[in-house]
């Protein structure tokens, strides 16, 4: 196995930006990272979706970086730097790349969708990889991305590019189809990014997944990675479809705001999302605590 | 396992109706029905979007039947007959079961697409299960019923009724979340409606497939279950890839007419769709054959 | 101004189809269609999406013609006739056509909706505009056909075929686009299928609409037209935008189901739709009650 | 009229940023300024889609405002500055309000599209509206916001605040529909976002539009403005006919590299767009300017 590909398998959880009034918490994102580096998990996606990244002022950006290099232990980090121009991208990646971070993870580029079609995300890709020293992983996303996805014909191209090294894929359709045109010799890892399709994404050739729920239950999430690994098919579903039912109280309900809300309820500190976001109401906490309980995780009782 | 599982285990193809000028071609259709029936697969579907059963007069749909009831051998044989009214479903799906066909697959109706909430699905699939003495499957296929999908809530509110056995789900987002909560002991069982997705949701607690490439290359649709089945987990992944690649090029590029064009290829009796479809122009019907020597199945040479 | 121009300009109600029990009720369509023609609408569609045509066998639809066919009086009647297939569009469209009725409406084939582009649509029509008697107008409704649209440029090249002679235009995108592109010196007529947009169309160059409210108050939707044919712009706004918040309270809410409401309330006869459509519930007839008072319209008390 | 009415009413250019390599080419965009100014165009609109705003850093969107100050004659200036954060939306409109703008142009937060209902669309532009001194159009435009759209109830409850003073539609729906809801004597404008639809939207009562063909042939639109006004409703129609089918060979087929490739045509300048955007190819130039000939617009010859 390549050196990326190790670098990449297991789970991932996009780390979400607490707030504090109107400020990033800094604290609390500390206090989150201190807990999450003690678990399994393989690493962060610092500035993700579950980050607020569009929500946040480029200074904001650094001062959240900044948290994650002082606290990641020896944890993987992605960074997410994709913007609409590939000049900006480039930009924010090269802050990535010399702050230490592993890898930049590019959400296609979206505004003008209509434009968007495969030539120009190939070009768009090819050309931040080729300008930045850090390599680069694909984000196919088209729910944060009005509807742009990239072609599977257009993914297998860019596997082929040195610097590209994977890609994290949230798309419906999942990474069934191009998973079976990749060449499984190439340095290009295909990470599941939400768990209704992570463990069956496992069997069809994924190495990991970056998993909103691994914010709140991580290692849950690592152990259906673990048995996966070490064929224990039968736990490893059966656990798997726990957290999926857990999931749909939490980010499929409700976005970020929930991912925040079961955090306040295991003891980590979410908090509010940034506004126009909203936070969960309290008879959605009350389900959320509910599933948490069904499915055998411990709450914070008040 | 309960007798309608073991009934739907495995590989359906969801057969083609060959058309002769603008008769649907009987002997055909039995020509391909004595070959398939000599196959592993677990059984066919009649009158599905292969067979392209928007295009059949309810005369032509009868005639088809009939030939089914004639060659199916020992197969396990399920009937589309899913129409805009209640009414009509429940009347074509009575003749399904007086013509001794073990099942009968539902599309959502779908074109009052805005009212088809979960609420008026429910009521439908719940009137026609208690109608009819067939047992019900549903087939939940946005794709070919404008956007329409069956919610996973009220899937999983359905597998609760004695008369609906389960689901054939062509859904781009695959059957992971809604297999998270169903019951395992319950009578319903999950199909995958897609090569892409068929193998991974194998893993995740599907049964079975109806694949359209199973009216092209049945044996190998077969193996990749049975390779499942056996625990062989490496080799079926491997054998789907393949799939999936040579799918991209039939149903994948062209729809049914791909799917016809490749049963030509291969020795079967495919032809013409029926107009307004068209049949794959000639570099189309080159990259198809290609596509299967590539994977390494036996084309006939002209 | 040609003659198939003038026949088609004014308002036509896409009238639907009552039941009583599971049966079409003819005698309330008679009595219906007896009350309409007494108004100044310049037509009716039989068989449209208001009636509820997908949910009617084949023999139901000869009944209803048939009703229509002895009490349209001297009204220009459209029928629909549009298959998924085009040989059975054909044969639906002769017998509109033996049957003395002026047009056809043809809605896009859609259950394929993927290999339906501009090709494949204009060789739909242009077969049977050449294979029929009766002149052929082409009806665009997306949220109908599974989001297939006929694009404007194909919208243009079937304007020229001698046997097509309109569009009745019920897309969201209204027909700005393609007005501008015909040549107004041809004998195309184009309809707009929606109240929202059919007083702005006029002054675009539509000739006329097909409007469900015209089921409801008649005589409201032709003053329109008739204030606009005088000039007469600033009551025709006002008029029409009356009908457009009160149409949020019929088909906007509720689709057929809210067009049958309010008949009912008006004093015409609509009645229950065919399940799995479901009736309007108490408080949404009390809406549409209120709405109709609102804007000035009679209805009666109970 | 009430003011804003007033000083919204007419046509208003959506400004492009022109580029010199990978800078904003500030003497460029002076020069279109000086020249638009010349025109009868009510206004400008800085920053926004045809702006490429999303692909401007904060400090050249800075330099970019400073220009309009400089340059903007007596023409009404509205900025886009919308944000994803309702916090960084309103320091940006500060800043619009500091210059001495008129108002601020807010497209719908959309990256969290799914919790974008009327409920969190309401509270922000509330927020917004109590939090700056600048007046606030709504800006509703799901094709640049991952399909969010106002829901039109939510935009007549809108209308009814004091610092919400209009709305610019570019929805394939037009605006039709809530125009019907909006209370005339309200101080609330409609601004029609495409020359599809913007001729048919004044009869519906709108006050004018943004069109990106403003940029191109300026005094072209302004007449199909003025016309209406003089209720010369014939030569309006012909004149915008003829300017919808000139957009489709430049914003309908290129987007914002049309509308520059046209300006670059007819002596403005406006050079290529931002990565990953490209530049229109050669033949789609060479469209471009058969297009402007056979609309009777003057090109420079080469």
């Amino acid at each position: 196995m390549n050196h990326n590909k190790e670098k990449l398998s297991g789970v991932f959880a996009p780390v979400v930006t607490p707030f504090e009034g109107d400020q990033p918490d800094l604290d609390a994102l500390a206090f989150n990272l201190t807990k999450l580096r003690q678990t399994d998990l393989t690493g962060f996606l610092a500035l993700g979706s579950n980050g607020e990244v569009k929500s946040l002022t480029d200074e904001e950006r650094l001062l959240v970086l900044e948290v994650f290099a002082r606290e990641k232990g020896d944890k993987v980090v992605m960074v997410g730097t994709g913007c609409e121009s590939t000049k900006e991208t480039i930009e924010k990646s090269h802050v990535a790349a010399q702050m230490g971070f592993d890898y930049v993870s590019l959400l296609t580029p979206h505004y003008h969708a209509k434009q968007m079609d495969g030539a120009a995300l190939r070009r768009y890709y090819e050309r931040v990889a080729e300008a930045v020293s850090v390599p680069v992983l694909l984000y196919n996303a088209p729910q944060f991305a009005g509807g742009v996805q990239i072609p599977p014909r257009t993914i297998v191209e860019l596997a082929a590019h040195p610097n590209i090294v994977g890609i994290k894929d949230s798309s419906a359709t999942g990474p069934g189809r191009f998973l079976a045109e990749l060449d499984p010799e190439e340095d290009f890892s295909v990470l599941a990014g939400g768990i209704n399709f992570f463990y069956a994404s496992l069997h069809a050739g994924a190495v990991g997944g970056v998993l909103s729920l691994a914010n709140v239950v991580p290692e849950a999430c690592t152990e259906v990675y673990d048995l996966f690994m070490k064929g224990m098919y039968d736990r490893a579903r059966e656990l798997s479809a726990g957290l999926i039912r857990l999931n749909q109280f939490i980010a499929g309900a409700w976005g970020v705001a929930g991912v925040k809300a079961a955090m306040d309820l295991i003891g980590l500190r979410g908090g509010r999302p940034r506004e126009p976001l909203m936070p969960v109401p309290t008879e959605g906490i009350a389900q959320i605590r509910q599933a948490l309980v069904t499915e055998g995780f411990p709450v914070f009782s008040l």
